[in-house]
């Protein structure tokens, strides 16, 4: 018998691993303007912004602004503002700008780390653990790239992600995100990989991000939840996950996810109708072909 | 634990169900190459054309010279045409072309089987009778159409189409294929609807044929092989499914689904770079942008 959790958490991360793979900049009303969109569908976890170099992804240059906005706008209320931090520094200025959860990436592979961030998984670890010990205020999100295959070494095994859980276990890390990064994941390796992290760390938050670049992200999505997982990040429309060709996929699209939870009666407290219309915002304003598939499909309205 | 099945049929429908949404003519000698250049990659059973009025659909106006064509070329070989017919007229044109096996639509939900071709269940059923009885030569597939959702009902019963599989066994037909006709079902009513059948009528071949109008082709694919399923119809490219705005998605894309079922070490018998060769034909003479995913995702060759 298949068996699905009752509720899942959807993170939405569009603002951020979506917004900045988008070449023109999107002027800082309409980025806060779709997340506002976003909270108003029923969002409550949402990566609003990256505190990178302005001269890495010029696209995140307002990232102050944006933090600053989103955290005074939103206290008090169900929302949690995460960014995404590459270092210290970064993490500094997040906190400053109110950010309380940020998310640290790294992969799996160390060739990849090495190629993406000019870092050891050593080096990496040391600027994490300088991080935990000089910010303890901050919750740390530790993202696992290429959790799942690396296009430099292949398939990832397990063990290169249990080396790093356990070194963030170690910083007083709760939450983890499995990341296919290239979008090689098949639901079977998700499932491997997810329910053995789930059986050997029972304490740990465990989520996945998923890449339909290669059409898996739902199916990679319901091996997730048939492993226990209740922790998905996606992105509206499914930008981001650097597509490189016309009809190319990105990230897994966050209205996508929400329509097959809400389908299969798993609750996400997050309402499809008002999420498109954050969704419509992004076609409008951003970019006009999504590679979402819920941009474009009907409504019955008996179904 | 989670559980598929060890091999897979994949039935391609991408000549029929597909090329029949194309607005412009196909030139016979164009699907005939396309034909070719899937029989190349292993495919063995290949809906290859309808024997419907060319008033009706002119697309298929070839019928008779593309069945003759494959059949011919093709016999004492593993392939198995297979032509869709909607009336014993089109089964002896059928016949007469050589096909031995065909697939009849009836639609589960009797709303969309009136508005659709006009017709009650009983009529239908009246009509692949007299097929049955008078060409007991032809193999049928009998095609449930509507067999999750309906535009005009809501959500489909699992009894509605238990009756149609239990008039079919009485005519002597032995396989049965569910088919999501507007793109509406979830994993979870594809598991249930599958496992109850596969349960209920051990010695039928139950297909599934999924679309990907809401982006669940893939995520549907593995509910139904969780279900004990090993029949799946597909469509190169995504073509057909009536997608009805840029971006819409149509049948579940053959290449989707042979790369999640070769990742997940399930064999299909098709080479995915030699089906790659027939989609591209299809992008450079037919359609230039494709709804699959794998038409644009690139290679890893150590994966």
């Amino acid at each position: 018998m298949i068996r699905f959790p009752k509720q899942v958490r959807i993170v939405e991360v569009g603002p951020r691993d979506g917004f900045q793979n988008i070449k023109q900049y999107i002027p800082t009303e309409t980025k806060l303007s779709i997340i506002a969109a976003m909270v108003d569908a029923g969002v409550t976890l949402l990566e609003v912004t990256s505190f990178v170099h302005p001269k890495a992804i010029p696209q995140m240059a307002d990232a102050v602004e944006v933090a600053e906005t989103v955290c005074g706008k939103y206290q008090n209320t169900a929302l949690r503002p995460i960014a995404l931090v590459p270092n210290i520094t970064g993490a500094k200025k997040a906190l400053a700008a109110g950010i309380q959860e940020i998310s640290y990436v790294i992969s799996a592979s160390e060739k990849h780390n090495l190629a993406n961030i000019n870092r050891t998984h050593e080096q990496s670890l040391e600027d994490l653990g300088k991080i935990s010990k000089e910010l303890p205020e901050l919750k740390v999100r530790l993202d696992v790239a290429t959790a799942f295959g690396c296009p430099f070494s292949g398939r990832v095994d397990e063990s290169l992600i249990t080396k790093l859980i356990d070194a963030a276990l170690k910083l007083g890390i709760q939450t983890v995100v499995l990341c296919d990064t290239i979008g090689v994941a098949d639901p079977l390796l998700v499932y491997q990989h997810a329910s053995k992290i789930k059986a050997n760390y029972p304490g740990l938050d465990v989520g996945l991000h998923l890449h339909d670049t290669r059409g898996m992200a739902l199916a990679n999505s319901l091996a997730g939840l048939e492993a226990g997982i209740t922790m998905f990040e996606a992105s509206v429309g499914g930008l981001g996950g650097c597509p490189f060709a016309p009809g190319a996929a990105g990230n897994s699209a966050t209205e996508d996810l929400i329509n097959m939870l809400q389908s299969m009666g798993i609750e996400t407290g997050i309402s499809l109708d008002k999420y498109i219309a954050a969704a419509t915002i992004v076609r409008e304003e951003i970019q006009s072909v999504l590679t979402s598939r819920m941009a474009y499909a009907c409504k019955y309205e008996n179904m």
